[in-house]
């Protein structure tokens, strides 16, 4: 596995940088972001991931995210993958929500998606041992977090791996894929008809079914236009609720489903994690 | 003056906007932003202007930035032209570092700039009327800031009107036009080959001429590209000492010119102006 330096840029005191590598999972290149804060020689930290919603890569967090201050104070190092393969070989679809910017983290099983979107197994497994392997990481303290279609990808990876990750959080995350019109179109594209293939990617069926995690916390804009028909959140505090899983989702007046509400409450995700990181 | 807004969103317990008006200066329609902490009703807070660089609008440093937290901390009001006129009737240049995007802060004279090209009557005259008569600002409390080009920008017109800003700062500044290829390109096309009106938009030559502002700081990357060339601290350096002039002006280790920069000193900035806005 090696490694591409695209950019490193000092910031809040600790590196930026910009990293690409050739995929066997999604048989491409992908790009991802990592800041490590500064840290005494032989040090490891504790790694924050950080899933992007629909259209974005690596950088829309990077540039807009507002996350290296509080990285830097509390040493946790933070990473922002891509969202899906990417290159002209890569099939794609004409809607934003389906195809290349919109891999849903899941392992595709239908045609022409299946050889490239295999975004589930490109952050569950092959992408952190790249990680461990390049960075000054402890791969015993993780948490995840991520926003929209990303805060759907960190809520069912986290529960799919309650072992990996001590915390989860999400800004305005697609809390049940099964029941709204954005995971219809993709989890259909990806995994075909059989809704019984959906649950281990959608976080409200995998609550109802058994699956748990340590902490939850989850942000969402109550003037975010995609929360009633997409992001479904009463459905999570439903799942939550009826199963005895702790968890913090707060409604905060006035955002909408922007960088400019993420970059608020950035900070907070931030320290949440650090805390249940610390040792 | 009419105003047209362009967008809202609520950030960091605040308002971002984004306007447009028409200029008379510029003869153009212009574009900024301006953020606004909450307050309560009728108060007026104080107003920090920032001045972007080379090739930005108002949409970078409003991006990537990351002032939202600092200002809505201190109450302070943050606003960020454009750094040109724009539209397809006005005069251009190939290079991004003259003509749109590179206003340079000047009111031109030569042709084909001078009637569109009016930068430092637009910052000083026309947007804080507008800004006055639109926002919550008290116009006696005000402090400017910039980078690069901006930098420039907000050095020059502070110590041209030291009784309007009680602070200036500016990141990696171009601190003498007069000195670097930016400036003799810049000043010589909108303003001609005569060097003795160039002075007036040159720090290092205010300052040499009798011009002092109340306080002055400056942070510059010790890793920026363009330091030895284009910007030229240390003459900044050496005019303060030579005048008198108080001033503190940092090199900062391993920082670039970019807003990875910027936005790791960008709330220390803040709270310096605050500090000198609070009463």
């Amino acid at each position: 596995m090696s490694l591409e330096t695209i950019s490193t840029n000092r910031s809040h005191g600790g590196t930026q940088g910009v990293y690409k590598h050739r995929s066997s999972e999604t048989g491409t290149d992908m790009t991802f972001s990592v800041f490590v804060p500064d840290h005494a020689e032989g040090e490891t930290l504790p790694v924050l991931w950080y899933l992007s919603g629909l259209t974005c890569t690596h950088a829309n967090v990077t540039e807009k995210g507002e996350y290296r201050e509080a990285c830097a104070q509390h040493g946790v190092i933070f990473v922002a993958p891509d969202t899906s393969p990417r290159g002209d070989e890569v099939p794609d679809d004409e809607g934003y929500d389906f195809g290349k910017g919109a891999g849903f983290y899941v392992d595709a099983t239908e045609q022409p998606w299946a050889a490239n979107f295999r975004m589930r197994s490109y952050i569950e497994s092959e992408l952190p041992a790249l990680l461990a392997a390049s960075f000054p990481v402890d791969m015993d303290r993780q948490a995840i977090t991520g926003h929209s279609m990303g805060g759907h990808g960190a809520l069912t990876i986290a529960l799919r791996n309650p072992e990996r990750f001590r915390s989860v959080s999400a800004f305005s995350p697609i809390v049940s894929p099964l029941a709204c019109p954005w995971g219809e179109k993709a989890l259909g594209g990806y995994l075909g008809g059989d809704k019984a293939a959906w649950r281990e990617y959608d976080a409200c069926a995998l609550i109802e079914d058994g699956a748990r995690v340590a902490d939850l916390l989850v942000d969402q804009g109550d003037a975010d236009g995609f929360l009633e028909e997409q992001l479904r959140t009463p459905l999570l505090v439903a799942a939550c609720e009826k199963a005895g899983q702790p968890a913090t989702i707060r409604m905060q007046a006035g955002y909408d489903h922007s960088y400019y509400f993420i970059s608020s409450f950035m900070a907070e995700h931030v320290a949440w994690h650090a805390e249940r990181l610390a040792t």
